[in-house]
């Protein structure tokens, strides 16, 4: 396994790769792996010849008063989770080699504007400009992003259509703890009072996918998921919305396949979860 | 030589040349073609192993009150300029192909505020979002502009560089008619007395690039060259600018690699034109 810093240095493999014909799988992360980066991989590892992760802290998601600078980093950890998962290349690179006097930016509207886009107003702006960066750079046939993150596995569908990059997104399942909290390198901020206030979320999914089986309206599923939440002393609701599945606006009924995001603050750890739901 | 309207069709040629191992030179343009955009294409054809030149007059970095209804076509002419300067595959898509309900957007900060940027405030983003498309369908080694649009070029050298596309971004220097008018599709909008009027621009760019060897400010050199446009009666000054030729912000001395740049209307037709100096 290569562990590369540089973007020169990873051209030059790229290119390699690319004339001996090879299928290039893209994983792009934020390091801290868990199981959740696992799935991706080992999808990637199916699917193509070569795999190569990014692990990068990217700083132009952050908002100000956001957690960039506590945000959990573990590069030998990370190492060894990719070589046990056959990945042929880590780019892992500073700042400094990614952004220089950065004028350039990827923007989406609409999709970037609702859910956590109102709360993080340049997030996922920065999110499209690293992932662009990142496609140009690794050059991949397929690059695999996880559901968790719906609304940004949303908008980097958009981006590839709109923006015509030659790559399939593909979106692979969330992955649960046993209790049934999503994983995310953010649940280690979480202290273990926290750590069980925060399996409230995956009863509100349980709970909201149940009643939307019924054909319920938007508002009844919010109110239904918000309810369960508010059972939780240490849970505060950031949002919760049914939005339709491409656009990513709200929803007064669901005709058509769906969305139902929340954010929820458990003490000061902001987590997000998520289901999709097609009425036919 | 293909002449291809699809995207889809465009993507299986190139997959077909990239396995081969065929370099690809792109020559971006908006049709009408003269002997200006015969200049990239022969350095295009000299460089690759195959040549493709878009022709789309794209909506998108036009502003409400500019000319994309009436700007100049000729498909017919067009073709043949291609053909017998030997351009492999001319990508000819129509808006509806290019643009579906857009929403993603490549913006360039700063550059984009100066000189054009003031007068057309939409325009290069517009410019930029259709070169990355153009880049992510054709998929070039090596792509060619004109010095003429030299604030563009810097533009696009700036998102290439700060969005990593793996594409080399050649500039071409200007065609000038036998009195020194620089090629233009839109030349074609001036009337005969307009026309003898538009050699105003090359006396003026003259007299700069004698001024500036003198060590003049760049006050000195503008103020030279708007007399010169001033005894031109038909002649209208948008700007004149000395600017750094990467930043493209204005500066006081030419101390530095510069851009000197102008945009003139003669009569309703507003022309450009521009030199570049370096002091050292």
């Amino acid at each position: 396994m290569e562990f590369i810093t540089t973007i020169e240095n990873v051209r030059n493999i790229v290119n390699s790769w690319r004339k001996e014909g090879y299928t290039i799988g893209f994983v792009p992360t934020m390091g801290f792996l868990h199981e959740g980066h696992a799935a991706l991989i080992d999808q990637a590892r199916k699917n193509n010849d070569k795999v190569i992760v990014s692990i990068f802290v990217n700083p132009i998601q952050f908002g100000e008063n956001e957690d960039l600078s506590t945000y959990p980093r573990d590069i030998n950890s990370d190492k060894k989770l990719c070589e046990s998962h056959g990945v042929d290349l880590i780019f892992a690179p500073n700042p400094e080699e990614m952004y220089q006097d950065k004028k350039a930016f990827v923007n989406i509207a609409d999709l970037s504007d609702t859910l956590c886009g109102i709360r993080r107003p340049i997030h996922f702006k920065g999110v499209c400009t690293v992932v662009a960066k990142f496609f140009n750079i690794t050059q991949p046939i397929n690059a695999y992003f996880g559901e968790k993150d719906a609304q940004q596995l949303a908008i980097i569908r958009k981006m590839v259509f709109d923006l015509n990059f030659p790559v399939n997104i593909i979106g692979v399942p969330i992955v649960r703890e046993k209790d049934g909290l999503a994983k995310s390198s953010r649940n280690t901020y979480l202290s273990s009072e926290e750590r069980k206030a925060a399996t409230i979320l995956y009863k509100a999914i349980q709970l909201g996918k149940q009643t939307i089986q019924y054909g319920c309206s938007a508002k009844c599923i919010i109110d239904t998921m918000t309810d369960t939440i508010q059972t939780e002393p240490l849970a505060k609701i950031d949002y919760i919305s049914v939005v339709d599945a491409k656009t990513m606006q709200p929803v007064q009924e669901v005709t058509a396949p769906v969305l139902v995001a929340m954010a929820i603050y458990i003490g000061p750890t902001r987590l997000i979860d998520n289901f999709s739901y097609d009425p036919k």
